[in-house]
């Protein structure tokens, strides 16, 4: 992996706020500058995924975001019309991209390639998994980010501390014994600030929301109902993480 | 379709550069700037295809160019990670996007929905087909263009005008039959002008170029040149088309 | 098209038997046998279409039943794993294979060439389009029976007389206006010899189910009733039709 | 994992004859005898993945080899056209199936669903991976075999010995450290029996071939000197493995 180039610093905890195809243009770049000052002021890393084609707005109206596409396909420069490619989003201000989301599928092999590709180039990489095993499965491609969630709750509202606590605890034991530096985030059915706080005491590095988000009343008091939850959260549960780095929780150039 | 938005106008003979994976952010929009400059100048329809994250800049920096994205998805606004959302790259500054391009085949139901939703939009659809029967296979749904080619010519130097004579003539009369109004263009192994004038003078309504613009010593010069022999070739055959409006040479929102 | 190989006669009206993956193995085998006697008693075409695996046995055990694949891929002989291949199901005992249905999209391109891999070693095909558009698209590739259903309307009990009249009418007159020689079927919602009478009234070639079967208390007696009612409401129609050939009405070796 | 039937022995070591399109029908059945015979000669497993269609004839004409699928999916009974159901294959006399070959690729939770299935029904799986990290994520699923093979080697006859070995070590070693029961196999550019004995000599626990057997002057006998190359391999590695079960090399219902 000499020659990879270094990719910006991750900090755990992540808030993800996946726009998907609920908001777009002036109304996505309004929702980024309203998470950009939540994460500053409580020194949250929170992951945001516009629409490909809003990126570079959203990229340049924001500071403290990071800025991920929804998706990127394992294709080097040069043909492959259609393909969203690492260096592009790259050039537009994206600083990673998720993968293989259960509405985004990838074969095993593109998942690994993709990895590879943003590191190369210096993209984080978040990877959907839906099921413990598969979250174990793709930690063995040394991803930043697992987003471990069963797909049959995502865009509801079934509670995730009683239906997920098995699934999300053993998926934070199975990749923790392949590569501890991962982080392991789960969000599927999380709708409220209180679905915040039971899914982070579950262990998880990290949370989201984009339904939850994008269908409440007030997206921008939601957002920042939300990370406050997982900040107090997370600050409870670390009491020193604020301060500094913690054995597990960054993640970054010095991998 | 009463409630379609109007699409902007396309005017015959329509050239292509799709970017591909081959260039992005500050170099494609150079190219850009580039195209847009011959565009005017020979008041051709220049067809460009960027990066989806490169639109956005391509759109501000030109006025001439019909902004494309490479591939768009046939669904509504809501769920759908990674999907390219016709009204965000619309808001983004795109007039249309290429559909079922051989390196992003699309399934005939997806082709359909897709070229809907880019007419209640109000953008314009170019719908690749890789045979003539193809070709008058997608002209039913309505698209603006149809690119005819033979996939093996694609990236290639094989000369359209020995190889493609009955491939093309063959696809322009069956979609004249079906839509006369729709453009047929057919566009590869178009390494050279030369290339350009021998596809012309087969009959079609516009033709382009990737890895010949791309991998050119200096693709600015290269467009320069492909696109003056097809305005030459093209008033060669339309004596008057370059004065207004010919019979199934334009096409748009009066649809 | 020198070359293609003769395939089996084809007559109008054709009753659809779609396993899917509701019975195999024995129970595959037992239903086929009482279709097989159906439709020797009221000669009419009964396209049956069991699991790949079950072709060979049906085949061997039934003798005017038309066996057809759910599937096959637009591959020639050697590498592909995985793939179904047209020589293979030929000599396994299937004389065609359904194509793109909505469970198992193709892409365009796809599409073509199976019919086309088809046509070379003399096998039907049935291509499935969801929408009168679609019928149309797909009968330029020449496919010897077209089905046009409302996906929405798939393994629903929602009436095919209301909902689906237009939607069905208009891909007979589409198709018919591009190759009256294909057959255009529906059969989606589909689930009583009502149903069937009720379709048959809208002029189609034929029609099926599989749901409405497989589900059924007694499936033999619901095929029974089902292919009677469609061989009365075609008599009612056709007067002549059953004592030979008419036009429209047949389909195979000669084209 | 209560409630999974019971799967047939697989004993160490295994060679696979995969047909892909190959050969089929008669010629394949020809051929399986052949296998059958050599299978049972050398008490050697040898999976043999005819086409789908031909899984029935095969079965029933031979006694030591073990038949898989070329491909199955993770669906239940019940809807989907033109999926290859695990029941039916089951029933037809399949003790197995591939999954996610390079000519086949599967999204990873279908990998993980369908190696599940398989489980369900008492069915052995194959699962291929492009890459020793590829082996190590699958194996987390819990499948029988695991080939692992550099795509870009497979149908050509670059020398597996010189240009494998660090693969193969690597995918051999990451497995083992998460299911040892695992078998590791690898048969990319296996062309002759001396690939066989220097792919063996990595310590790989089976190797096979397609092209080297389907393309050779004499496929039987090629079939011959590759299994017994592979005996030979084994026993000068394993003196006792012959005479019964070894650590490691025995997997079936005991697991």
């Amino acid at each position: 992996m000499t020659g990879d180039r270094p990719r910006p610093r991750l900090k755990a905890p992540v808030f993800e706020i996946g726009l998907k195809g609920y908001a777009w243009g002036a109304a996505a770049v309004r929702l980024a500058k309203a998470a950009d000052r939540v994460g500053k002021r409580l020194d949250v890393s929170i992951v945001f995924d516009p629409q490909a084609v809003d990126i570079a707005a959203v990229a340049r109206e924001t500071r403290h975001l990071l800025v991920f596409a929804q998706h990127m396909d394992p294709v080097p420069p040069g043909r492959g019309v259609g393909s969203v490619l690492a260096e592009a989003i790259q050039e537009a201000g994206a600083v990673g991209a998720m993968l293989n989301h259960s509405e985004r599928r990838m074969s095993l092999g593109d998942i690994r390639r993709a990895v590879e590709r943003a590191r190369e180039v210096g993209l984080l990489t978040m990877v959907y998994a839906d099921s413990p095993d598969e979250a174990a499965a793709v930690s063995h491609f040394g991803p930043d980010i697992v987003l471990a969630e069963p797909p049959e709750l995502i865009a509801t509202s079934r509670s995730a501390a009683t239906e997920m606590r098995g699934f999300v605890e053993r998926a934070i034991e199975l990749v923790g014994r392949i590569d501890p530096a991962t982080i392991v985030m789960s969000a599927a059915g999380v709708q409220t600030p209180d679905d915040v706080e039971r899914m982070m005491a579950l262990g998880v590095g990290g949370t989201g929301s984009s339904s939850g988000i994008l269908k409440a009343d007030d997206p921008v008091a939601m957002i920042e109902a939300m990370v406050g939850a997982m900040h107090r959260a997370w600050l409870g549960a670390h009491p020193v993480a604020s301060a500094g780095a913690v054995d597990g929780s960054t993640r970054g150039s010095s991998r």
